[in-house]
């Protein structure tokens, strides 16, 4: 978690908890499920899709602590896209985080259950979202759309099953968009969609918020396949490359690195632009673009 | 679909036409992915599932019409189950109800991608019963948990999980209980305690069908390991054996066949008792009992 900006640290370690208590427990039968599910979930990653969730529901003047539920979900939808991605027949991975990848550590078929039940357990938590955090029935049944929308395929799967069949084929940048706003975008745009859901937006701010979601998306993307080109990979916690190695369309293999670096930062201006007139409340949301751009893992 | 008694006929057509409608089109961008979803999911399988939730709904004098969100859903998760279990890390099936399995038709990186979007689909498609079926918000919050608990690491998964561990090991009465009641019987319960949620049931209606469930799907069960044993392949569409091959536990290797003949009819006459209190309304239930003893596939 180290380079995160202090002021998120209390947003990022409350989630943690909230996981780790929404996830079953390592001793609860199937133990080894329930451990490969919380190793591939817990005490990593950014946080990045919890804190737009939180974020956005701050900028539309909701309550933050009402998130807990969803922040938990994408999470879990996030972690479970990383865990089928590794896999032997995807990308295969063998690293993630600076650990061995999930099936490496418990083999394939407990690595594609444990994604299996993580999607699962995340509209099992969205269930629990009028009980635990007080959103009203017709606001979880609106959220739970927004995620499997996000996630399904015309989201994030689509855009990974794209990305599959892309490899060993020559770049087109048509693909390359709809691989990036789908694999990684449409997770993102549902996290913030949903949290301004559950800060009570408006369909004006909605719509704000669903632009910010693209620009952000796109942002992240471009600077992950730079990162991928010129990272440090102990940093990253896997091997730099591999995009390459595996003749991924890439933004700098498309555009070379100096123009990539230059969309990426005109993206994230586009985010500040929308957030212009919005209250204080937007500050995370603020800093999260601004982050996307510094950030070196 | 032989062999299904005349009158649950209306029922399963129309179930065709709502999953039909529900999937993405073939034609939807990634096609491949939709391609392979629809190829699982579409023109086959007894729909076991999808009549539970119906006979469920008018068992306690609900209106049947409301239901089709909820069976669409359940069968969609059947079908990603299947896809995900005959996987090469999983059980390794090339056939599936006569045909190729999906990842020996698609690839299994498709076939993995194509099991996750059914899952989450089937989500979409319960976020779409207030809108679509009538069904209040508040009792769709509550047949998405009922779902995601049947479905997830301590329902289907997690039967599915042990399942894969204890191959290779000797039988014990306890796990393959656990097997059984979780691998089929979790989404069994979902599919009849969701079917019973829409028709209104009260508490005490709610418990009878929860009971029903219970037994449904042991004699399931059951005669699922005995036709493993003395089916016909060709109309089981897989081949017989299977599960002696991969020493898994059967009830048949257990008890012998004769014994667990009679353990399946014991537990069909004991959901044709708890029913005994319903009125005309529970016919389709009391039918699927009797069906189970009687079925060749």
């Amino acid at each position: 978690m180290s380079g995160l900006p202090q002021g998120w640290l209390k947003y990022v370690q409350e989630l943690e908890e909230i996981l780790a208590q929404a996830l079953p427990s390592a001793e609860t039968y199937p133990q080894v499920l329930h451990d490969a599910m919380r190793y591939s979930t817990l005490g990593g990653g950014k946080r990045l899709r919890a804190l737009l969730v939180m974020g956005a529901c701050a900028a539309v003047g909701g309550d933050v602590q009402k998130t807990g539920g969803l922040a938990a979900a994408v999470e879990m939808v996030h972690a479970y896209s990383l865990i089928h991605d590794d896999l032997p027949c995807m990308d295969d991975d063998d690293f993630r985080r600076g650990k061995p990848a999930n099936h490496v550590k418990y083999g394939e078929a407990i690595a594609v259950l444990a994604g299996d039940a993580l999607l699962t357990e995340a509209f099992a938590e969205l269930a629990r979202m009028p009980e635990k955090y007080g959103v009203p029935p017709e606001v979880t049944v609106r959220i739970v759309a927004e995620l499997a929308h996000g996630a399904g395929s015309q989201g994030m799967v689509g855009g990974q099953a794209v990305d599959i069949l892309s490899v060993d084929q020559l770049p087109d940048e048509q693909t390359l968009r709809y691989i990036h706003t789908h694999k990684t975008g449409a997770l993102f745009k549902a996290a913030l969609r949903g949290g301004a859901l559950v800060g009570g937006a408006t369909a004006e701010e909605l719509e704000a918020i669903t632009r910010y979601a693209e620009w952000f998306g796109l942002a992240f993307q471009i600077t992950d396949d730079i990162l991928d080109e010129v990272g440090d990979a102990q940093e990253l916690g896997k091997p730099v490359g591999r995009d390459q190695d595996l003749e991924k369309l890439t933004y700098p293999r498309l555009y070379g690195l100096e123009r990539s670096r230059a969309m990426a930062a005109e993206c994230v201006q586009n985010c500040l632009d929308i957030l212009s007139g919005f209250p204080e409340g937007a500050w995370l949301l603020r800093e999260l673009a601004s982050f996307v751009l510094q950030r070196s893992f």
